[in-house]
């Protein structure tokens, strides 16, 4: 269960209306990295989440602020759609920069939106929830919210960028601090994950080695001529989790032969091979 | 530029047919973690790559094994597919697996694909690209490709358990071994990296620390009553990068005041406080 | 901002597993009038709104609400995901109603979700955003809103039909009530919005009743032969706003001749009346 | 069964071609809220329907009309397409008008669609039938049908605003018009639903008040600090269908336990408590 | 302008209840190939044809027919959607048929539209927009329109085979006949653009020949060992167009270097080859 | 199994930046006729043939040739967006061009790839695999190859009319042979199908004649007033296939009452016919 604070947890104010910019912060409200994916990830892979205490605890927290990061930038774009250029005319009359705004913005935040938010990527493309992941397993789970959170860092500082505004670059700078403190925290999470003993790499672990092809498990195939992957460290040496050596195989063989398909179905009228010729006798000779 | 052998990586025949475990193996085909979800994800990481090299060349080259997954799986769902019941009579007239088969299938493996793999998951819904990632930053898409091996090999281990038939569970064996292996080898990668001082963590590093409110990159906010997730060790001790000391904020507070949004433009006729009433005044002290 | 309550709002546990159900209930949890819908409709509509007070309290409080039933109703679908048939033989080797759960269950709760609760509806299709709409017009809005509790009340019932499980119908009790509630409380609005001299019907109010043809803005224009649609309400006497009378055309007629369209861009090589003959005289002739 | 005019039932001819509002207008005709939303809805609703008679029939030719206002609109988009910049060296060498026209315009309407309407929204994403709904209840969809036309309508009145283009407002005012005859019409038809006996509030009607917890049915659950909601008529007196008497719980307590969820099925390699610490046990006393 | 008439072109009456069929002809109905597609296609290629007469008449007619065929089937989803069970005692308690039934159908069919029709295709997946073409040039549309009508009987003539209900079979025999007429239209279509001299072959004729390379026009390029494509008509003799003669190349060649991007803007944080190493000369030499 | 060559198949190399191109060039990557597609379409319709030898050899050939066009068209947008406006206040202070591209971009190129190509289509939509059909039937899925490759054709040539870049224009006349190419060995494997005895006209060939409306397949049914579509030569004369003759039929008759349904089960809780009126009276004389 929920309550909501009036309050914002942080100020979600620009000194200036712009609204290509707003256009542009869309992506990290309603793109796939952005703020909606993780407060729904996270709520989600808490309510799924088996391990009482700690682990759901986590979850569920880090989810319940990232709903009021979505509230923050929503409330910033509202604001940043202020007195924008509804018609060409006004677009062409002003400033070559009200041409710019008027090309650069999203019809949608007026016509739909009636000057608000919208949760919609910075193309304009409605947020959907296979976004989000809840896979049941914290480790698979936990690898993810460390790249969700470092997408997310990576566009809120190439927004920095986009921007002179000092109220924007303001909103920004504490969204930096909590994505970075949020990729510390799941990194820091990995490491309890192990040694709480509930789970290592690779994922699952508790899956038995004895069961897959282990050989085919260290070994690096190279698919093009060259041999500059042979240069990294996933082509000799140690595999990260110390259980073996990488090998390099420049030239990866197939397994298998050919597949040649038995004829379909006839009720579902393919087209077989059922004339007398040529290429139903090839086929029936490699079924058989 | 590409060139295709017509031998498989690995066999891919089943014992016999089962038209519901055709339906649920299309995840690994066409779900958000499937193969054409990795095939596609390296390959556009590494055409974007901008470091020529071995870094470029692993992307490249595992993008394209995974070229060769994606037709593996498929041949495998073809052949599961034989014999299927087409019809309710068929379905009900046979044993009651049969009929579990009929309702477990997706018609339009028959319908639209006339008995052949679709570019679909498990529920059918088709494979689209916003499932893929390709940021330009290499530590972040290294992460989301750990994931992603993860996440993978996870679906690949339960559907291990979802069937009894060997042929199926001998090329399941095959890409658990390749999932591992892909697996170690991100985590390779990352660490490589970080000693060739590309790039390490938080994603972005080069944006400098200086920029944002370093206090919130090192705090935990606790947005739930009890203290269960301070037990954890992102709430206290160094933190991953060793930059500094995890804090733990048991009440986090809302650093603005609620937002009071201006009137809008009165052209999109959205509700604006513009009666003579208590809203409009209250509205006015607000924003002026 | 928000904070989070570890207890639920109300109980969510059945009394035995039903994996098919489970996937029944993933309706009102991830489709179109499920509680995803609910909460970011309202949440969005909230932070979109420029009146404080009372009716931005509202929009944030309910919201706030429906993303404890969405906590809820993941809760209950995780339960009634346990001990599900996961292949076939299981299903097989049973009773029939294991081969009717095994048939009309959702493969990616157990593939991708682990065994919890996916934000997706009863197809299996994820959640979008475009579901939700914030028009800015609290009017169209709130009628929006209605229908959303009333399309959502429906499929509760529905779903309370649809099971025997005792723990399921208590919380669908609870959830019908709220639906009920929130209709009620909408419809409440609706008067209070018009009370407050704020928006009226037909929405938007405020758009001058001289800038469009009035004529056509309370005529009913009968598009097939027969007259069942004359004797209703909407075909005659006064318009529920009293501002006139409706009337009834039983044969409209068309307005604009057949449009012809002059040659396009030739740089864009679409099919163009071009050649000598008849057709590209007659298009001459219509353009100019 | 249909038939089709050749004329349009009202002109869609603009003084001027304006690329970037064609773009806009799309949202009329593709977008969540537009003419192809609400055509399909009726016409649903109405095959649906199985009241014979005045509903069925209404449905249907209203569903009728809409497909014109579809022809319309598409036509008119593409006249507003003609002379268009196609290149940027045509866009920077002309005013800046035509560069805000290029860059305000969907590139799509040219290489996808020769200079001719898309099936898509001013953002260019492609209607899809989840806008929809015809759920056999005709309160709920009358509800949903005052809404749509109550969004249309906002839309239309917003593009009037944007254009000062004499032939597309006049196009405009006649699209207002009905959309005000639409919603008139609706809201008549809810009337006439009561009268008619067939169908109250809430929805559905038909289910008993007494199989779900009445006293929720009533109450305002007030999820945050402050009292603004409480002066709403929502909080307090009677409920508009006069079956109670509102009131309001300033703060709402939550009804059951923090959920505890039981290890999963270890085919699905979740993260379980299966270790021999303190997170087991404590999850072992709190399941059983 | 459309009129509507409320009877039927063609009977749409099952003998009898079968929920799972209805959820296999909605694949015609609201899936890809569906008759949504086929309506929706015509006639927004009517609306952006530019030639008045024949070509625009016969796009208007065909769609607006097709607009019945959604009518019609509908109708018969509709009415197989009686009777069914909804609940899984249902399911378990009556035959193996019903279990099959319960686990074959779609529960948004009884959850969403009340045992009505939906706009989605078997799956349960919405029918999209992007599913139609209308690209001004009538001769990669009338193409298009070929395979339309070729896959959509396909899928017909498969669901025949699913059935064994004389009133449905009966509705299918009529849909087979008027899509054998369709794609004897469009085939004569073809013949007629050609013969009126307005487009030909290959797609657009209109572009010029001389600027693009000729011989990579006529050049089959063999991407694998063997040689078993050279066997085809595409291999060697003439072009279907008599212009010239097919080529075969049994290696085709790589015609530019491995491509070297140079460093990305620093503003957008990407991994460059920025240190004192290899990889960074690697780049400046191969950049320069 | 596939390999990779670093090198390209053709150079994808501009002469200069402009990343409001570099958008529109994303219709032919990621648009549903774009490269991603038809790599796409013929590999799955490759794996999923059933016919070994020349055929399959076909499809699985030119779809790894798409492979690499994929590849150079990504090479060729990231070069594209070199040195692009990331800011209002660049595209401002410089020239009209510079506010153009700013407006005609796709920020998202720069927030979410990094300054590197998207899976997207011109408008930033995702590509979706519902674009692909691979159905089984080779005359089906060979006549959507060449309209595959029309449209496709289509777009490139619009394309090449919509910049001056020398460098851009190159690599268009290499695509736009390429899809001369295809489109003639499409229809060079139509014609070899039916050489072969595979496949013929109409499709599926294989269902009985008999078993359809045979008149109904060869009649033009004219659904609007006037006689244009009379003129052409579906309308009379023999069909294609040479069975039969066309013939046209001026005003086409319904064939089946209006459809009255039966009351609804009443756990759906739809809109019933249940009052004592003349609604019900009137639907029970219907449906008996």
């Amino acid at each position: 269960m929920f309550t909501h604070m009036k309050d914002l947890q942080f100020e979600a104010k620009p000194d200036g209306p712009d609204a290509a910019f707003a256009r542009r912060l869309q992506e990290i409200l309603g793109g796939k990295w952005g703020e909606m994916t993780v407060a729904n990830q996270y709520l989600f892979q808490g309510w799924n989440c088996r391990l009482p205490g700690k682990y759901k605890d986590l979850l569920l927290d880090v989810g319940t602020e990232e709903m009021g990061h979505v509230e923050m930038i929503s409330t910033m774009i509202t604001r940043l759609l202020e007195n924008a250029p509804l018609a060409l005319s006004e677009a062409a009359e002003d400033s070559p920069m009200v041409g710019a705004i008027y090309g650069g913005s999203n019809p949608a935040h007026f016509i739909h939106g009636g000057g608000g938010a919208l949760p919609v990527d910075s193309a304009g493309v409605p947020w959907n929830a296979s976004f989000i992941t809840a896979s049941g397993n914290l480790m698979a789970d936990f690898q993810l919210n460390v790249t969700a959170e470092a997408q997310g860092r990576l566009q809120v500082s190439r927004l920095f960028n986009m921007t002179d505004d000092p109220g924007v670059k303001q909103m920004l700078r504490f969204l930096l601090a909590r994505d970075t403190m949020h990729q510390r925290m799941w990194l820091a999470a990995i490491e309890q994950l192990k040694e709480d003993g509930l789970e290592g790499m690779p994922v699952p672990e508790a899956f038995p080695d004895s069961k897959e092809f282990e050989d085919f498990g260290r070994t690096y195939l190279d698919f093009s001529p060259g041999n500059d992957a042979a240069e990294g460290a996933w082509a000799s040496g140690p595999t990260p989790d110390g259980k073996g050596e990488f090998r390099y195989d420049h030239s990866p063989r197939a397994h298998a032969p050919e597949p040649v398909l038995p004829p379909g179905d006839p009720r579902l009228y393919g087209t077989n091979p059922s004339g007398p010729g040529k290429l139903a006798s090839k086929v029936k000779s490699a079924v058989t």
